[in-house]
């Protein structure tokens, strides 16, 4: 069978969990739809636009309007392929030697700033009586800072170039390169079942391991692969050379053990210190356009609010909130030896983003996380990204500051 | 389950004819790598991208290293996206106004060079004795000329700007307008069955009514649909925006029993009346340089050599190619009136390509075609492409001509 569905759909029947280009299309009209409509609600109400979209990804999902099967098999292939692409993005966008220049208080408050959440995350777990590895997966959702987020706040805010910026900044891209060996350590943990802290140490080791032999093995490659895009000279010459290079990366991480969105990740960086990340960033960031507005409502539409009636989630989520707010609002104290306002740096750090959301998949597809507990750590990064944006404005309110710089688009958060 | 694959791979199994992350990446590492060799190859023995994609789609697929299975339904669907954005993106890059002021000539070049080679088609396979349905099926996929391969060369040979390339342009033009109408003709008959001349004017009447009355209404629509993307300030705007009002064309084309490319082709043709179609492209073509090459290759993939060894096949493809070269190039001398070469504009004519591929794979999704038959099509196909190109290049060189221009980026064919 060849395009079964170009012939109108009248040819056989297609297996389970399949889509033809019909149903795909009329999908992916929804998400789109969805998706801008919460995006540009959010924005108007000055807030993020991918708390938007969650949020529109729960009115079309489970919990609302059903138009969204968050089991279907290929949009969730399709939401993956999102994220590998925006880790890839986000790799692109980070500087590995200006972070380094950024200096020890960046590095301490990113550490500060998982180990606290994680720790408070873990408490309550216990608390609750939840086992080890319960308890561990719930604690590293809360670690992750999302970079975009923060990002598009402080620019919003006028505040980008000010030493609290710059601090949020590096600390929140630390944080990223850590929450993704986070992730493949809990991933690891999780399809073993049980935590192991020789297994823990094993997969930080491969996880970094593979990020740093990446890394090297990638800059040692480069002038080849970018001798090789100077060569080519059909259409998608860069875009393509360069997907082939983050592809690999992500599926070598695959194959020895770590994750996809590592090897998309280090693939990214490494292409950071190239004369085409430019140019790159700019052909990329419309295929990333096309397929993550599906992890976001795909995201959005596994939430099942109905869950909340039950207290055990509802409490949960209350308290997940509150200590995540916590944990990274007194990270800032980290931040010694230098004059900033160290609240507002911990306000900077409270978004959560992707990374969070990733995890709770992963914990939902291991079984790890019940639908309850999905529910509730879910609605802990739904409402940091609330709190986070709404902390830092009304703690920049206090001070003096210049007008807010005009939007820039590549200031565009997801 | 949510990203069973993000978790190592170890969740569950997934249903037949699904992919997981891993397997995606390597199929579309594979795919990129071999559709750029092949293209590049293409191109250093001046010969246009497209055909060297193909001959890499044959080294990988059945007829080669097996690496990639034609038959691989989320693959197929990936392709089925990258055509219908293809069709979006040549939309785009029609102008139906000058189209209109290239007048008679390029009309009657379209209408003859679409005829001819239907006819002599038609008669070949009357000659070996099919049925009226393969007849119409074979002929139609001899009918429709390549306008990104036209275009490509002329632009390589500095041609473009002269009376038969602007002829050659336009009959390409309309040609492709055409070809989408006698596709859904012909995969509304093959749906049917049979060949009953009223469906005909019934599907011929209803994709031309869809086609009209979708380039009416969007132009009437136009005015709204440029306020709410002047009024979004998300990422992604122009392209997600645009993409939804593609898609809604493409699902409606469908649902009306048209094909979904009439769809994004209409929606091109209307948005490449904006002053935004410049911006679009600009965004559209990494995004279909992400997925198209996935179609490109798995037609290549899905070629069985081996049903050459079939005299029958072998005969039908020297026989159709025959037929299908001649019927172009006579179809030159339609251009009256004009002091043009003929002999040019016929052999700038006789690329097939992109639509000539979807026929086939509709005839072999629908039965109508066998694999000999299939087979004999697709060859047929790849020989016009590598002659059409010999052809002008032979003819052109009798000629004094200018030098040829510096090779555009925008000319990069498909």
């Amino acid at each position: 069978m060849f395009f079964p569905l170009m012939a109108a759909g009248s040819v056989g029947e297609l297996p389970p969990g399949l889509l033809t280009l019909g149903q795909l299309l009329a999908s992916l009209l929804v998400i789109y739809i969805a998706s801008k409509i919460g995006g540009e609600l959010a924005l108007r109400l000055k807030q993020p636009s991918v708390l938007g979209e969650l949020v529109a990804g729960l009115g079309v999902g489970v919990s609302g309007l059903h138009l969204i099967d968050p089991t279907q098999p290929v949009l969730l292939l399709l939401a993956q392929v999102g994220v590998t692409l925006l880790l890839f993005e986000i790799g692109l966008e980070s500087d590995l030697r200006s972070l380094l220049k950024l200096g020890p208080q960046a590095l301490a408050v990113a550490v500060v700033g998982m180990f606290l959440p994680f720790a408070l995350g873990y408490a309550v777990m216990k608390f609750t009586g939840a086992p080890d590895l319960l308890a561990v997966f719930v604690g590293s959702t809360a670690t992750a800072t999302s970079i975009g987020i923060s990002a598009k706040v402080l620019s919003d805010l006028g505040y980008l170039q000010r030493p609290e910026g710059q601090i949020i900044l590096g600390a929140a891209v630390i944080d990223d390169i850590l929450g993704v060996v986070v992730l493949s350590v809990v991933a690891g943990i999780a399809k073993g079942g049980s935590l192991e802290w020789g297994e823990v140490a094993r997969i930080v080791l491969s996880s970094l391991g593979f990020l740093v032999g990446a890394i090297v093995m990638g800059n040692w490659f480069m002038p080849f692969f970018l001798k090789t895009v100077r060569w080519l000279r059909t259409r998608g010459d860069l875009l393509t050379a360069s997907l082939v290079f983050a592809f690999s990366l992500a599926w070598i991480a695959e194959q020895v053990g770590s994750a996809a969105i590592i090897g998309a990740f280090a693939a990214g960086l490494v292409l950071a210190d190239t004369d085409k990340r430019q140019d790159l960033e700019h052909q990329l960031r419309p295929v990333t356009d096309f397929f993550l507005p599906v992890f976001f409502i795909m995201v959005g539409a596994g939430v099942n609010l109905a869950l909340l009636k039950n207290q055990e989630a509802l409490f949960l989520a209350l308290a997940l909130s509150a200590t995540a707010v916590l944990g990274k609002l007194v990270c800032g104290w980290a931040a010694f030896g230098i004059p900033a306002d160290k609240w507002i740096i911990g306000a900077g750090m409270v978004p959560r983003g992707e990374v969070g959301l990733v995890f709770a998949s992963v914990g939902l597809a291991t079984g790890v996380l019940s639908g309850v507990n999905h529910t509730a750590v879910v609605l802990m990064v739904i409402s940091t990204t609330f709190l986070g944006p709404l902390l830092l404005s009304l703690m920049l309110r206090r001070k003096p500051t210049k007008p807010p710089l005009k939007e820039e688009a590549t200031a565009e958060m997801y």
